[in-house]
């Protein structure tokens, strides 16, 4: 039975709003002054984010627990996706705005530490994603291969196994290894929702030593993971042989 | 075949226990004097009582292992605990005082390592959560999103799914979602078993330096907890297309 | 379809080995005087030694997996192991024998290491565990509560589950539970095959510092464990309803 | 239905690659300069290679996911792989060239950061292996006994179970195990495509201070892993009993 539109595009919505919820937390819980968490490392930073998909995955399956305008793309392209660009814009625009419910969502959890926080790096860096060297052509290389890498594995999860083998736990594996193995370059966006969302609650906030929201950066990862995931979607075509294993 | 009120009973009690046993051990492990894991940091604590919640829940599926009364609340109000208020009151009375077995199993684990610790706020806190700065509000907010996630996730997963897709597993990748996303400000209780019936252990217990039992911050971890399962429950009467996909 | 006698030997042998080879393995890797994993850390200790678990489980199906004296016993009390005191106690000597050829295979893996150390302490301790506070009473409770938590979830895990819901992953995350939450004191032997036998292979190797093998505490891992499991074997009688949920 | 020789090779090739990629990128994103894992430790480099093995075996179901010249020649000795050698030697000739595909694909995802490290050890190691302490003899052994574990229990996983049993989150467990246990001398190829790819790709990429290739070494992680994966095969025909539990 296939769900209504409206119900995808709330699915898409909150599954997005947690797990931009989760995911913006665990980096505020990593590196917010006076955390508990505080200095928590990559690792804690990587698994959080990996159960952030979990979470999102497991209250979004009405939609397909896209969460992730890439993904989409990725699936559309890779004729995965049958209802059309139509419905797919929605997804996205469900997509964007779930992640910026989230962002605000993290910002009531983590009120006072925002407002004692003096860095504006580390504020921004809990809404959005920057480089650590700034380089926007090997910026968006980073990014297109760490959303290749999500979208094909998402691509060969729902392609000829029982729907058993699906489900959140290998996403939010996979989503673990993007960060872990190619996060260093970026803070691996892979997803433009996951960071033009919170940049614009970012820009509207009143967060007392914000700074700059650095728009500059913000197209790198809204292009970086659209090619990456239409690269894995059309990239699918030829692969299907060993995906549909 | 459903069990006996009292097995219920049982069940909630010793799961409970269970859960405090090894969640208030590993912040134990973590953080008191000469304890071989000492400096384990947050992912070690976050994994720790995902884990126990995980050992919890595998030994109480006889009452369904809500191990919380935000849980029960939630499910009462999500209309998901069809036994009525006084069995859902049963289960809260058994909540905590298996969380008050569990403390005193920490404690006399710990024995040694308690009777050498020094610091008041190190021994309080292998009991009881802490907000990082105090402000009720907030910790109010922090709290109630906390278990909001929780209580609505745990209705995702026992909405529509068969049984196998159920279990100790999933449960407890939220809550360790949880702890390393949202934990920061306050030291995620989520559960007012959790630090309620600790917190009565603590002030009882004859430990050295103990100091103080914080019993001004304890309505927090029990409002909030409360206020955030049954507003999850709520939700999930207009949610329910979602969380039934 | 029952395996022979020889065939369960040979397992729990094969298993077992495999368990104290990977799990004495990542304490060499985590305190060994240059190794690459040197410093990870209390969370690198406990998850490996889940994962040794989860290999030796993975190995050795064909017994029943148990790999630990303090399991076998529990499993013989509760009335889940019926074949008897004889069977048992091969069992037992199997499990010592394949402890004692998993720490030879960790010497040999780390050859070099262990002739560069210098402290008796640390290769001590890839061998066998030790207390941070001496106090044998309270150690002695400190390994009971820990193998009671891993023998009661156990039985909880075989008592009315399907085959699918069973295996080496749930037991690999207890075990990852018990070291992160109540291995602060001792080390958490929980097996006293794993403290044993290692502690005969120690006694008997030339390595260059080793020092002494501290037998005056030996006999701590053995009957903690042993009382622990049994503990836990008696209560699953009365505990039976909520166990078979 | 048994796929063409022609998809069990692009399989193979393709696994291998993300195997690589996700595998060489842990490495870099915990030791490169100016990575934002840059210290991430241990524990954060073997579950990262543990998760790029899940994803490999993900995208590579169709030739049974190798993705490594010891597991095939583990597979054939045990009798397990029937295609006879020529089809073998074309799987390992796929696995070498992934393994050079995935190293280029972290040298463009870290490009900037390649550029901007000066320690020639460091670049080195995210591409191969290299001893702690160096004895060709002693490294062979850890070699050895690293990759059968590794074969063993990938042959116990393929034995008398049913498919759904099988797949990539166990061997994921497995490799983890395997690095945090056995990892601290070498730094565990386990695999020689995964040595010998990334070392011909580092020895001819243009990358400022990367050094030597250090050839010396180079036949230890090919030989240990072939050695210690036949020696599984073999020994799997007198342990099959226990193996088919």
């Amino acid at each position: 039975m296939t769900p209504s539109v409206g119900t995808e595009f709330l699915s898409e919505l909150v599954g997005t709003a947690i797990l931009i919820l989760l995911g913006g937390g665990v980096v505020a819980t990593a590196i917010l002054t006076r955390s508990k968490g505080l200095g928590g490392g990559w690792l804690l930073i990587t698994v959080g984010w990996g159960l952030a998909v979990f979470a999102g995955v497991s209250v979004s399956y009405a939609s397909g627990a896209h969460l992730n305008p890439a993904v989409t793309v990725g699936l559309l392209v890779a004729g995965k996706f049958t209802q059309g660009i139509g419905v797919a814009l929605l997804y996205i625009i469900a997509q964007l705005l779930g992640a910026m419910i989230g962002a605000f969502l993290v910002w009531l959890t983590f009120k006072k530490h925002f407002d004692e926080e003096t860095e504006s790096g580390t504020i921004l860096g809990v809404f959005s994603t920057g480089p650590e060297i700034r380089s926007y052509g090997w910026n968006l290389v980073t990014e297109i291969v760490g959303t290749f890498v999500l979208v094909f594995t998402v691509i060969a999860f729902t392609n000829g196994k029982t729907p058993a083998e699906l489900g959140a736990i290998p996403v939010a594996f996979i989503v673990v290894a993007i960060g872990a193995s190619l996060g260093g370059p970026t803070g691996y966006a892979i997803n433009p929702a996951r960071d033009l969302g919170p940049r614009i609650v970012h820009a509207v906030l009143p967060i007392p030593h914000k700074g700059t929201s650095d728009w500059s950066y913000a197209w790198v990862p809204i292009v970086g993971p659209l090619v990456g995931g239409a690269l894995a979607g059309a990239l699918s075509y030829p692969l299907l042989p060993i995906l549909a294993g």
